[in-house]
C-alpha cells in the first residue's frame, strides 16, 4: 500500500508519498514511475493539492442498494451517470462555499473515488481492474434545492458542479481491496453516513469496464461512485470529514 | 466578420482566417491578438481541425419554444444543461461513427454554439456579451435510445459523450448577429432541420450570464444552444450538414 500526495511547500509544488507525519518525496509523473528523491518533509509543513488532475469526474448515481431501497427507485439495469464540471474540484483542508447565487441547502455525499492510472477504452473487467491506479475519498457536494426544481429535467450536472463542490482526496491510496471497507461522513463530530462499499451495485472493475465502453478513461480520471443512505445538509460553518479507513480522512470546512 | 479555423497542412498545426478558397495563415493565440504571417495556403489543401479546445462543452435542453410546444414541455424558468465529453469532439468532414457497445438510432441535432473569448465567472448580460468571441455550427450527435431507456434516471451525458458525437466547426465566425439567422440540417440532400435563432429561449448573452453564475466560462469554452424540432436519424452512410448562413457549414459522414 501508498498513500500518494500532491502538496505546495516553500512555494513549490510536489509529489511524496505520506509515511507517518512525513512525506517522502518523488519527482516524475505519478501514474509513470516517480523516483524518490530521499527528501522529506513534515506533512503538517505542507499545503494538500488534489492528488491528480482529472480530464473528467465520472459521477455515479443510484448505485448502492440501501439508498436505492429507500428512494424506492428500482436498482439500475446498467450505470447511471453524469460528468461533474472539473471547475468543481476542491482539495483536502480548502472551504467548500456556497455559490453567490443560491441560497438553499448544501449536502455533503460522502463517496469512494476510483483514480484511473492506465488509459481505458472498451475494456472487459480484467483489463478495467488493472487500469484502476488506486482511491480516494470524494464528497460529492451538491446543491440539492437545484438538482429537482424544474418539474421535467433533473439537474445533476449543475446542481454538483459549483466552484469547490467535487472535492477530493488527500491521497490515492494503491493495493487496498475497498469492498471490505466503510464510508463515513463525519459533520462537526457527528456521524452521518456509515456505509459498507460491498453494497455497491457496480463494484469498480465492473463500473470501470462498463463506463470504458461509454468514453475513454485518461490517465488521472476519477469515477466517483455514488452515495448511499444518510445525505444530509450542513450549515455554514460546519466542518465535514469523508472517512474511508486505509484509504483517508478528507477534511473540509463548509461556508 | 472574420472566420478562424485551425488546420493541418504538411505535418503541422496551423491557425488562420477563410478568405474565399484560401486561408491567411496567423500565428499565435486565436483569442490574444494572433497576428498574419502573410502567408496563403488553399482550403482545399488542408485538413480541417476543432477550431478551438473547449475545457467544456455545456449543452442546452428544451431552448427552442417550437421544440418545448411540441414536446408538450413547459417553457424552462432557467437554462438546463448538461456536460458533453470533451472525448466526444470531432472537427468538420471526419467521420462520426456508432459506438461498438449500441445498435440503436443515432441522431442529429443541429445547433448554434457560442465559443467564449473572455474568461466570464458570475457576469451580467452586458459583460457576457463581451466574453462572446464568436458562434460555430454544432451537430450535437445522440444515441436516443439511451437517453430515456432508465425509468427513473434520463442519460443525458451518456447518450450524448461517444467518440465522434460533439461535432463542431467548421470555423468560428465573428462580428456575426446570430438573432437573424437560421439554422438547416441537410440529410442525404435533405433538408430536415429548419428553423430560427430568433425562437431561443434563452439567447446567447442571456444564456451566457446564467450559465456563469453557476460555473466560470472559460476562454474557448463552447455552449451548444440546443436544437429545435426535426431531429431525426441517421443511417449508416449518411452526409449529414449543419448550416448557419453566414456561420459556416459542418459537414460530416455518419458510419
Amino acid at each position: 500500500m501508498a498513500q500518494w500526495l500532491r502538496f505546495q511547500h516553500q512555494g513549490k509544488s510536489g509529489l511524496g508519498q505520506v509515511q507517518g507525519d512525513q512525506i517522502a518525496v518523488y519527482e516524475g509523473d505519478l501514474f509513470n514511475g516517480p523516483k524518490a528523491t530521499g527528501e522529506t518533509i513534515k506533512l503538517s509543513d505542507v499545503t494538500i493539492d488534489i492528488p491528480c488532475t482529472p480530464s473528467k469526474m465520472v459521477a455515479m448515481v443510484d448505485n448502492f442498494h440501501a439508498l436505492v431501497t429507500k428512494l424506492e427507485h428500482a436498482v439500475p439495469a446498467e450505470p447511471l451517470y453524469f460528468l461533474k464540471g472539473n471547475n468543481s474540484f476542491l482539495a483536502a483542508n480548502q472551504v467548500i462555499r456556497t455559490p453567490k447565487s443560491y441560497s438553499g441547502k448544501v449536502v455533503y455525499e460522502g463517496e469512494l473515488g476510483i483514480v484511473i492510472g492506465k488509459r481505458c477504452h472498451e475494456a472487459d473487467e480484467a483489463e478495467a481492474a488493472k487500469a484502476i491506479f488506486g482511491y480516494t475519498c470524494i464528497n460529492d457536494v451538491t446543491a440539492i434545492e437545484i438538482l429537482n426544481r424544474d418539474p421535467g429535467y433533473a439537474q445533476w450536472t449543475r446542481a454538483k458542479s459549483f466552484n469547490t463542490f467535487g472535492v477530493f482526496g488527500p491521497y490515492i491510496t494503491t493495493d487496498v481491496d475497498p469492498s471490505k471497507l466503510s464510508i463515513k461522513t463525519i459533520l462537526n463530530d457527528q456521524e452521518r453516513q456509515n456505509y459498507p462499499i460491498a453494497d455497491m451495485i457496480f463494484p469498480p472493475a465492473k463500473l470501470v469496464s462498463l463506463i470504458s465502453q461509454d468514453v475513454p478513461l485518461e490517465v488521472g480520471d476519477i469515477i466517483a461512485c455514488g452515495t448511499s443512505v444518510g445525505v444530509g445538509s450542513m450549515k455554514p460553518g460546519s466542518n465535514v470529514s469523508i472517512i474511508i479507513d486505509g484509504v483517508g480522512q478528507l477534511d473540509n470546512r463548509f461556508e
